[in-house]
């Protein structure tokens, strides 16, 4: 008896926010009432803030980020290290970087990383948009700030080569032990890389 | 260094999905960036039916269910038994034994239950509705499917005394439920078997 409790509006919605990561249909229900009960303070205004974003989202056609306009907040920013690309797989690394506060350098974002076993080729990525802008005279270095998996540092060694025969300087992203991390959680792996590449105190 | 990362609009999206239950700031920007890459299938469809919502469901005034059309589409089923009336704390009460699908009664909603602790008072919940629903003639029975913690059987004392003068017939959910369980948590089976055995008061 699939009854049709509550009309097909609720369950329509209902059934969206299901599709959000980490929900499922209960905690979507759990949503859906929390979100009704809220009409004024929470649905309508994320109603209103999912259709603006729907409708005025873009990449930017510099560096991949998203924003509202094009080129993106970042891009427009004259206060930041042009000569410096930050290249990372996606977005949300980029929010994550610029969380972190550390540099004020450019981005590129690569669109994902390559992965055989996914079928993510070359071609998939952002790699010629890259090149090009590697090739410009102002720009000094490029910093690989992928993910340290296998899929990643494939992704860096592949990138470390396309622009070998250019006179930027490639860099990666420090390995190490995490701050606040403790030893003996740590994989073998990071604290040999920690290890390796120890530094004067 | 708190830099505009991708303008306001991604910001605001953000700041309200984390206030989605089970969300803070980390899902939800995973969730923006999940939405943003599925513009056509998911945020635009979700951004319609949240404005849908949000203009358009309104309380029931007969059960207190939710719905976009009132009475709702429950209190509107013409198979449904309405000399049965199935009092629930709340909507999520509601479509958790709908979703069971055991019994096609009517229901009503309290809006909640006595609690001195949160100062939840008979005033605030829906009595006089349900004390008039119970008292007209064609109402046989209340099925009191409130839950089983101290406040949900202290409600449903309070109900079986307001309606003691009356002819209606009053039950309790079977315990099957176990004690301390909450019925939007329990499985289909169980409240099947509690709503076959309920007993009287």
């Amino acid at each position: 008896m699939a009854q049709a409790t509550a009309g097909p509006e609720i369950e329509r919605l209902v059934q969206l926010l299901a599709r959000l990561p980490g929900f499922g249909p209960r905690s979507a229900r759990r949503a859906a009432l929390h979100l009704i009960g809220r009409r004024e303070q929470l649905l309508s205004p994320l109603a209103d803030a999912m259709r603006v974003a729907a409708d005025r989202i873009v990449v930017c056609g510099a560096c991949g980020n998203l924003d509202t306009s094009d080129p993106c907040t970042v891009c427009r920013d004259p206060g930041r290290d042009t000569s410096i690309v930050v290249v990372v797989e996606g977005v949300s690394d980029l929010w994550a970087l610029e969380r972190a506060g550390a540099l004020r350098a450019a981005y590129h974002v690569l669109g994902g990383v390559l992965s055989p076993l996914d079928g993510v080729r070359p071609e998939h990525l952002s790699l010629d948009g890259l090149v090009a802008r590697a090739s410009r005279p102002d720009t000094r270095e490029l910093i690989l700030a992928l993910n340290a998996t296998v899929d990643g540092q494939t992704t860096a060694h592949y990138i470390t080569d396309l622009v070998a025969h250019l006179p930027v300087k490639v860099t990666r992203l420090a390995h190490g032990v995490p701050i606040g991390g403790e030893l003996d959680y740590l994989d073998e792996g990071t604290l040999q890389a920690a290890l390796r590449q120890r530094t004067a105190m």
